[in-house]
């Protein structure tokens, strides 16, 4: 009820503060007797964490998965999955300007107000750092679901964003560069600008694109827990995201029914695939594929006038080392939400 | 588990298919002790059923809600609220040529996958004739919201859109034309403009936009049920839904980190609302906005080639009496489902 | 959370006061695809209903059950099963003796101070009327166990007991006498009781066993829902009971290990059966069997002193037509809400 | 869904096995603002811990409880409060007889057909050191609900039991003997009786009773979720309980209404409590009390047959250091439980 779960069958619950101990989480519901790769939940981890490329923040998380619990002899036994990862940065900064400041477009003034007290170090609780925790239990529901397949990537960054549909890519090229964007000219004009953006104390903002090929005919349940429906709460979960479509999406309010309606080979496929895989809230065995809006950082390297805890003008000055676009690290945090969503109803479809 | 209730404390379950006997619904969670406008609650019905304008689908259901239980000498009790819908057209219409084939970018292909059976009348149960149940709770989560205001209207169809910021429109004209736009010269090109699309047998997709106003700071529940994640499930779950943003959505992800942020006055409020009255998931009280995108109506007047059970292909022509388009109809249901959502919380609130 | 559903995956809402319109509710999580026995259900229905025999209350209600939703053509769908069961007597009685008094032993003192606001007349949503709805899920979720079978019947009425092992008892004897004991020379002393009881204007308390046969190995989650933790909760939320034990349950409490261990046979079946078919809150396929106790009933027809909202004292006559034991018509209800904790788990187990 | 979650608004979820690197939980639903006692929380966990007496297992764990998030500058903050308590004692152990036998009246055979794969050292997941973590949050939720004071104690050992009411007894003395018998000289006979098993190489069954005082009027939810049926279940998901009853239990069963009914005071009180402080489901003021029944430890010192995973029989022998009778370590647990079960509805109750 308070929000730190996520999922009905396959369901995880996180914990932890940016600059607490340690941050971490149980998985509960993972079927027994898959033998996981642990190297595999490592690499995920790689590609959420900080200082992993010139374009992202240069703090510097080994951000180690520790599980405590229900894997035995290397495969699961059902029981719940502990995991912790330690805070290895912990100690060392200074966030006396946070303490009674409130950072524009930042979470300090909600919780305050909702709280009465909060841990302010690094943002606490409302940190971009607890996604660490969904990034382990994706990938574990990466293993959960076989032969489905997830790929995001970064579709667009401020203005720049790729021209081509996604089926003219290649999503073994996504790990190719530091934005994670198969389209390597477009990758290079991206970096570009995020670098340049950070020599201005700034940020961007921009989209990530996911793809989900091999899904099964009958995921989702109607009414209220479409597939699509589940899949935007997942999406709309992660900080900083603004906005979620699939398929179509708001393109499609444009569109007429005539130009919109996806006709059916013999086969039960379909011709065009503008309803993204979803008919009715349930997998139709198409590609599911959908688009996910991320806000600028909202930490820069600018001064701005803000509010203290009486309502004083104070000066915020960006310190520390942040992202100036957070989509790249944010690429294996769609994948992740995307895979525990679908864990979910694969596991729910074995009952039908 | 199966998909058909919404809501954590104030919650909805319905049930009910298009053309059997009944819909309806439970609400649990309702507090005791409100006086219950039921003429409110009919308004509400009247504004979502057909046949109440000449551009929506002149089927006729007089739509009365029937309540059961949990209302006594007209307040409600604290126990659940049960309540049908009869099903007015039950009986007439022929289906048979839907009975064995599936309507393109309609749910009957995936019904049958999932189910192995299913009432092929009218939808059945993926008919948006669920929704009129969910109009029902919606009216009394607004009821338990007392003084928060909301306010769907149109904000586009097809190409067609409002070019004016929320703030410079008058709600009070949201009711006063058949397509629901509070912009008047743009409410007429939109109505000529779905009229045109019906004379073509054809339909057309349209953009909703909600405003929330008079909420209170602390509702939302982070990390995984934040307040817009919510509401996005809640959109993303109506019939016909492709896409949700808030704030500054899709173009928020265009923007930079300095143009982005909303500075704070004195008194807590910002400046500026990119954030669309959300930070961190959690309202920080000023007004909550967010788009809504549908995309056009399957079912059009024109002929399509489909399949049948066995793979065949089969003509399906458009029958009946269907709307040109949906958004003017969606509009209560928006407001229903962010009614709901809004319930959720401010009852949540009251544990702080 | 506000307490009117029950179930996970097979789940049920209830809705509806003794004196309302109707009672009903909604099944949530049936399996598509089942060819319903209406005759069985009503039957069902036909063992809890008043006015069946001479030793229960008198009162008419013909209980048929109107199914709104969720079954085509005879078969289950999948979707919610919607139903009611109208009030006959809805209008007739004159309750005004409690509407501002509370009945010794009644819910309605605590209903007054937590709702400030109660329909009071037969006492409204507290009554035994609910599990006439409980008793329509119990009769499905018993076809969606297939071969696993329930048999609940009275075990005790006051001091009067069955002195036999349940398997020395035939089942088939259950519905042969009006007190729904299987052994014909007990049930005969047990109905003597109740008459006795009656002319006293006196109630009298009982105990019901329940034994569960061909449950498969497996059904249980630990650590928090074991099978035996869930049916105690299922079967402590019928109205009137005090206490639940399964297996040795209390007697085990006075044994020692040595005696109490019940030894494999080579097949994994159990020498004895002190365990009840359940370990580790997980079945073991042996026979389930459990024990629940039920207070008198409060209303009796004598006059007691009582207290009005105001805190006077006024005398309180019993009126109407009541039932001087419970237990024989708790019989359906014990063996519903036992079939829907098995259908869960059932479901469940599918995951694994 | 698979279990090991308890609580709605106050919420727990446990991982951990026996032998694992650590055992530990999440606690979701914590109000903000509580000043956290520690030391009253690691009281608790001593109560609990092996070790602690001659008449308890003489196993070594120090049971420290670590607290990784949730608590900044001693009070909660409202987030999650994620612990670990280390398991001291997981290598040293020779497990190679239970590896692929099932010991008499435990859970391994179940989980072996249930999971398939199971850590089978100590019992894994299903010993009951995971309670440890319930304790951790019984003794925070015992801090949330301020006034209300629960006090279990040992009642009966085998068919030595205390023969007064609760009333007569001095909850003060509960601690100043090892069997946790507030009545000292039926404490000296129990633990002689524990100590006269403990040399046979036996282990005995007893009975736990818990006082709740200064419960607040209306807290229950019905229909399902009625405060005893919440405790009923809390109380028979704990390891080797067989069974449940308050207020009159199952004593209840044999007497008539007559005697059975509780009169108002003036005040609204009552003059007896067979009730035992509920009333439909919901606390009635007056002090809730119930009783429960723990199974004697199935590991006993002596040999017995068993069978092994390809169904030989093989002769089982008790190994290690295990406690001859659970009812003194289980009493911390039965009101970790409790109390967990009141800081729901004591939450949740706000809302009204």
């Amino acid at each position: 009820m308070a929000g730190n779960s996520f999922g009905k069958l396959f369901n995880l619950t996180t914990f932890g503060e940016s600059h607490g101990v340690a941050i971490g989480g149980v998985i509960d519901g993972c079927p027994p007797n898959i033998t996981l790769d642990l190297e595999a939940i490592q690499n995920e981890m790689n590609r959420r964490k900080p200082g992993q490329s010139s374009i992202v923040t240069q703090r510097k998380e080994p951000d180690e998965v520790k599980f405590l619990s229900g894997i035995f002899e290397g495969k699961t036994t059902g029981t719940p999955i502990g995991f912790i990862i330690e805070n290895a940065n912990q100690k060392s900064k200074d966030y006396s300007h946070i303490k009674d400041s409130y950072r524009p477009s930042h979470a300090d003034y909600v919780y305050d107000k909702k709280y009465g007290h909060r841990d302010y170090r690094g943002g606490g609780r409302s940190s971009a750092r607890e996604t660490a925790s969904r990034v382990v239990a994706g990938a574990i529901a990466k293993q959960v679901l076989k032969d489905i397949k997830i790929n995001a990537f970064t579709s667009s960054v401020g203005d720049i964003f790729i021209d081509k549909p996604y089926q003219d890519l290649d999503f073994s090229k996504i790990e190719s560069n530091a934005i994670r964007c198969p389209d390597e000219s477009t990758a290079e004009k991206m970096i570009a600008r995020v670098k340049e953006i950070r020599k201005q104390g700034d940020t961007i903002g921009g989209t990530i694109t996911c793809v989900i090929k091999n899904v099964p005919v009958g995921l989702g349940e109607p009414v209220f827990d479409k597939l699509h429906a589940d899949l935007g709460k997942a999406m709309l979960s992660i900080n900083a995201v603004k906005g979620f479509e699939y398929g179509s999406g708001f393109c499609g309010a444009k569109m007429k029914g005539s130009e919109h309606n996806d006709l059916y080979n013999q086969d039960g496929t379909t011709k065009t695939n503008l309803s993204g895989g979803i008919q009715g809230g349930i997998s139709n065995g198409m590609d599911i594929y959908f688009r996910v809006a991320f806000k600028p950082v909202a930490t820069i390297m600018q001064n701005q006038d803000t509010i203290d805890k009486d309502g004083n003008i104070v000066e915020m000055q960006g310190k520390g080392r942040h992202d100036p676009c957070v989509v790249p690290r944010a690429v294996p945090i769609v994948e992740a939400m995307a895979a525990m969503v679908l864990a979910d109803f694969y596991l729910l479809n074995k009952m039908y």
